[in-house]
């Protein structure tokens, strides 16, 4: 199987009151796993393509080589159906040196979902994590107001423009708490972190709403807390909503103005808007 | 030493052709380190502040620990003048199993810098990495027209609205090569990769633009890279400035129209002024 680097999906658009299907374009994203010689070197979360570029590029500019020389060979696993394609395989030359034991301490473990090789939502199921709350609904109105609540609580830090931010409401919009820090993972685990100290968990009346992209790893977080709606500014990858449509989580982006896109769980927002309507 | 959430520095601002000096707040950006008793668990890159909650929200949405009462005690190192503040230890209740190994290998390496406890900058300088090419000049109207370079670059994908984007150019603005994806590391990496492959390091006359924030982890891959100049559409954190200032890298910032931040190296452009000046 090789990876896409661009695929499209339906998904349903909400616009000034009007909810309509909509085909839209997703970003690939998959693990890759950089291999020296049978040593797991370090897993990241990529989009498809240029895959040797990009283990060749990681090993130089983390310093395990020092020029294009020390790299006798570079390629992906050979398919065998096994998601190979999301393995690269480094053969250095003779004589450039490598401790794996070494090299261990000096990489910075940013996040975690899976193991490569095996399907990254499979090891989603295996945590045993459950579908979040199915028995709540979100008013489109109380969406459309996040982005703007989120910056006001944003006002201490808006001055330099360099952080990300992770909102925690309750349904009727009503913020919970609000982090900020310029990685993203770390703001969403702030405030779960945040919850799991005031023994809220699970979180399941609960919208969080994120400045950035609603990458994998952000969705998996929010589902790991029970959360069933998560709202972001910008795209989701095609992995994130894959994950947040096999556990029935709600996932929203691009919410700016009046305007927004379902990508999983409409019928949480389609049950308020029938609620409005009748 | 208690880590600062933002900071006031002198930088230049480049407005229309006019440079002048200016004050800018930086967000503060440091690594944390967390242990579960005396085995180190992972380093991340934060904004200090909110640090338990951090801790332990990583370690739930982890899975690391299934709900609170599964920590005992969570505390910052006693301060000893050793970037303590930047150690957090986690001790499990009696009967929470913790496997040090099996932990290793459910976590995404993502980039890699320091060892926490010891200065992330003092890392760079152990790696032996040299200062840019001070031998060249950028020209401000090439850097004002960087940007749409990028986004015209970027027009295969640009349907999605997910990705990062990291774009290589000579001192001219001429586009070297562009690659894209949901890791801004990752992006560099690739273009670095391909630089690797093209035999064309180090990078001592291009410039790197990339189009999300220019952070700690993406200074120190241009610098590895020996680019002399590094410019983004958004905020670099103070750990970016200082990386960037000790290495005498021109690092610009809030690229957008004919406005510009200079936080580091602003002889490079000052040079080129002044020959347009003259």
């Amino acid at each position: 199987m090789i990876p896409r680097i661009v695929s499209i999906t339906g998904v349903k658009e909400w616009r000034d009151g009007v909810l309509r299907p909509l085909s839209d374009y997703l970003v690939g994203e998959e693990p890759l796993e950089i291999l020296i010689g049978d040593h797991p070197l370090s897993v990241t979360m990529r989009t498809p393509g240029n895959d040797l570029e990009l283990a060749a590029g990681f090993l130089f500019t983390e310093g395990l080589i020092a020029k294009h020389a020390d790299i006798l060979s570079v390629w992906h696993e050979a398919d065998s159906g096994q998601n190979s394609a999301n393995r690269v395989h480094v053969e250095l030359s003779a004589g450039v040196e490598f401790d794996p034991r070494a090299s261990q301490r000096n990489f910075y473990a940013a996040s975690s979902c899976g193991i490569c090789g095996k399907a990254s939502i499979e090891m989603i199921h295996a945590r045993n994590i459950k579908p979040p709350n199915t028995n709540c609904t979100v008013d489109p109105e109380v969406l459309c107001a996040l982005p703007e609540h989120l910056r006001a609580g944003q006002r201490v830090f808006s001055r330099t423009g360099g952080l990300h931010a992770a909102g925690l409401f309750d349904m009727r919009g009503e913020l919970q708490v609000l982090r900020e820090d310029v990685g993203r993972h770390n703001a969403v685990d702030k405030v779960i972190g945040w919850a799991l100290a005031n023994d809220l968990l699970p979180l399941s009346n609960s919208l969080l709403m994120v400045s950035g992209r609603g990458g994998f790893e952000i969705v998996q977080k929010a589902l790991v807390a029970g959360i069933p709606v998560l709202a972001s500014v910008s795209a989701p990858s095609d992995l994130a909503v894959k994950l947040a449509r096999e556990f029935g989580m709600t996932l929203v982006g691009f919410l700016r103005g009046r305007r927004f896109v379902v990508y999983s769980g409409a019928e949480r927002l389609a049950a308020a808007s029938a609620l409005r309507a009748s």
